[in-house]
């Protein structure tokens, strides 16, 4: 419940190689010339909403509480998907609502937050006098986030919203001495991140007794402290900063060492 | 006419994995600290001066008035080739006269709107205080682009220019019965942008038969409103973003889809 | 000697896909949100320490006094190696002592200037609440540098340092008739920047006689003034905007035209 700053976030699957990112912040500018403008990625492969849906809330708890986060992976601009503002106890979001805040919504929920509160984005008062068919990143979703930065109330902007769109996250099986999860992404390094929790994990350890993890063909049975308790090139699974289970080769890169892609199956079987 | 803005953008060929754009922006804020910065793109193809035209000119009216819009695609930097400063009805452009700002000033001509003011950069009181032979983006294009900022005049930069380099704009012919114009611009998610604006296709639509738009092998029969009218993976004709026909494929790349490349004819055909 | 200014920049090996950079800013403006963010670059190779270094020393000069540099080219995260922030004459670094330095530091003893102060993160009160042993860039550099960006002063971040860690420079030998570099960097134009500096050149062009460079199959029998003094496709050697020699082709990348890259060697011979 805390008052939009004048930090505003942009998350696209815009490249960068086109003017479409600078265009969206001219528009921001020119509505309110003082936010300080971030970019968390415009490398969101195109209309990849589940990727964009994981990076922004890996990234959304370290910015300033009341940051404006605009995303914008939009398969179906023009459509009559609806376009939307959410508001959790931490940040705002201006997007698309097509499932781009899956992740965060689930862990709102598993954390026993107070609930997301979101509108859909009807006032036209708040786009730009024209608005296109094929960009409404810098036609509606821009000036609706300028506008949010200087204290526009949310129920002005539209009416509120029930049953925000959320597509089914990956799932993760847990029985009695086996864990099943999978590659939810790989990063840039190539290091390969879970969906297994280390909330999830500490249950099977406290068991006390041996586990061995496997993703494709590789067999890991220790989770490290650090990477350099590894030697150069070798496998090893490590708790990463977001606080998932990841597989990485020290120094190397775990997509390419050891042939592994999103979506492949790791599993921790314990045993002993 | 309007006083510079503290907004400054930056559109180069020089890539993000050299440290060049950088050193701009720090030359920069050592003379402005108070600037507003903006990359509109450093993805500009090696010294591939069309395109930067293309770029500039898609992006600037959507910045507020008095931005200064900094542009280095600069094949003939330590040469004689002049550098300019020039001034519109909206905005401030610091760049080599070179032909990057044919689009825009040819548009100004189209609207009708208040010529642009250009001046050479002569005053080296503007300039770092060495300049080097090959990179004026540091040396001169920054360093005027801030003091700019600051509310220096034009006139103090240097003598008014006339005869602004200009290179041919792709050609569009219109003839009663047909329309022959070109992809000017393929961008990331591989939708192809022609030369056709809605403009002229205005006049065609007007006589109200039957037309077919033809690239490489692909013939369409109708403008899309939004993507989600056709099929994905169907091909498409829709008025993009820019105002500008674009050739598209619902959720692919028409680059890729269709076989087209930048330059490629667009012919549309009435009949009936 | 200067006080903190309040530009921040950032240079990692994290890439721009990720949301890795985003949250380094998020924890900054959480932290100081009057600071301006630069990126110099994110397109490190990863763990290229050497690279890091060569970048950092290429741009830091042309940031205002007292701008902090954030340098996050980390393969040793989460082991015993130490984190620094370091002062010179005219700026702050935040980075792991892993030799990322260490061509700034020679250069700051080549001119005689202030030795560098530098201290080990050592209080907690600066860091993030949680510390990862993965990314001590969001948890300890980015909130550092932020709050030095608030004045808190270096003896109050940890104890001096000693025997930063520095890596071999690449060579450069200079006999009576001869002078052996090499390429130290390709950058993304292609051209091939030697650690030949003006002033070492200085030296055999008094000598006033004929001298050619070679460097793999190539050989140049003069220094350009400007590319332009070459035809399109030549090779040629100029003095490049860090005042060290670089290897060029007019119009193209020397990289791909002569088939030089990284480490090559580059003998200037003097004849006559």
């Amino acid at each position: 419940m805390n008052n939009p700053s004048r930090v505003i976030t942009l998350t696209t699957d815009f490249g960068t190689s086109d003017a479409y990112v600078g265009v969206m912040k001219g528009v921001i500018l020119g509505i309110n010339p003082n936010v300080q403008l971030v970019d968390i990625t415009h490398a969101v492969p195109p209309q990849d909403i589940q990727e964009a849906a994981f990076l922004i809330h890996a990234a959304y708890r370290y910015f300033p509480k009341g940051t404006i986060h605009v995303i914008v992976v939009d398969p179906g601009v023009g459509s009559d998907r609806r376009a939307i503002v959410c508001r959790t106890d931490h940040a705002y979001f201006v997007c698309p609502d097509n499932g781009i805040l899956s992740y965060l919504l689930q862990e709102i929920e598993d954390r026993e937050e107070q609930p997301a509160y979101g509108v859909a984005i009807e006032n036209r008062a708040y786009h730009l006098p024209e608005v296109s068919n094929t960009f409404h990143g810098r036609d509606i979703f821009a000036p609706v986030a300028a506008h949010l930065s200087l204290g526009v109330r949310l129920d002005d902007i539209g009416p509120p919203v029930e049953n925000l769109v959320r597509f089914p996250l990956p799932l993760l099986t847990i029985s009695d001495d086996k864990l099943i999860g999978e590659i939810i992404k790989i990063d840039s390094f190539g290091n390969a991140i879970t969906n297994i929790s280390e909330t999830t994990l500490v249950r099977m350890k406290n068991v006390s007794v041996g586990y061995e993890i496997s993703v494709a063909s590789t067999r890991i049975k220790r989770i490290n402290r650090t990477y350099a308790e590894s030697q150069i090139g070798e496998p090893l699974a490590i708790i990463g900063s977001s606080g998932l289970l990841e597989i990485s080769v020290n120094g190397g890169s775990a997509e390419r060492v050891l042939n592994i892609k999103q979506g492949d199956t790791v599993t921790i079987q314990r045993f002993g």
